[in-house]
């Protein structure tokens, strides 16, 4: 079964990172709620969050992706994370799933250069400070190894598309039809 | 302002319980994240989540109303604690707005009675289990004080009818359309 990890940084979107986690865990996947600022992390509302470890002490390569909340500092932090750029290097030089939603598609990814020539989507309004790539008003857009999406009302469509690339089809429609997001 | 406790037991629904403290925070509302089970809870798909205070120390007097999010055995570990039935008999008497989700509104509710002679919609399925009361298939059912929804693909909606209760209806429309869900 597929590893991934889920990255948290002060100011991440509360339901952009617990919806994720939740729909991957209900598939099965094993996911490492990964601190980048800390061990403990307090997302953008407040709710404070215990990761499972460090992501500065993981090693990406025993991953299959990572996920990116958005939020607001959150995905700044993100971004300015040396251990979220070397993960980012490796998940795209290995084509491993790389997920960002809400603010994270252009902050972390599209300021990294990684959306060049690519299909995304994001918050509406911040694919302006994207680059060289290719922005859709969908809920979640897959190109290839990544998969973006809009905001807090997209994140179980998110959740969704990563089971489906972690654990597959039966698995998309069985936890989108068990949490009534299907 | 409102001010609303959101009662976390172990075992709770992750995605239900988060998305109201994000939504109503949003809104401006003062949410006290409430520990029923311990000052640190974990929720049924295992995210960790430091509360504000525990439930038991708080005075129901003192808040505008309560949120129960579902998950098992959350609803279960809700059901059985003493602080959550006398903040339910509180809240009853005095009228203040109580939200449940998925398993909460049969579980918590319906087996305290709480649910007789009044509208109100669950999981799927476990409506079965409620007497006295009229099951709706509504993402979303306000019946007087009481606002009940379905599961975690209705987690959106039920945070923003709650918005709704506690901070009205520009607030519904604002939060709604801010965060994508309407």
């Amino acid at each position: 079964m597929a590893r991934v990890a889920v990255c948290l940084a002060d100011g991440f979107e509360d339901v952009e990172a617990v919806t994720p986690i939740d729909l991957l865990r209900r598939a099965g996947v094993e996911v490492v709620v990964a601190g980048v600022t800390g061990k403990e992390v307090t997302g953008s509302r407040g709710v404070r969050i215990v990761t499972d470890a460090l992501l500065a002490d993981l090693s990406p390569e025993d991953f299959d992706g990572m996920v990116l909340p958005g939020g607001m500092p959150g995905s700044s932090n993100l971004a300015a994370s040396d251990a979220v750029r070397a993960w980012l290097s490796h998940c795209m030089k290995a084509g491993k799933t790389i997920g960002a939603i809400c603010a994270a598609p252009a902050v972390v990814l599209g300021k990294a250069g990684l959306l060049e020539g690519r299909r995304f989507t994001c918050y509406p309004g911040m694919e302006k400070e994207v680059e060289g790539g290719t922005w859709e008003p969908s809920p979640v857009v897959r190109d290839g190894n990544l998969i973006t999406s809009r905001g807090v009302g997209t994140a179980g469509l998110f959740g969704l598309e990563l089971v489906r690339a972690f654990a597959g089809e039966e698995a998309y429609q069985k936890v989108g039809k068990a949490t009534l997001i299907l």
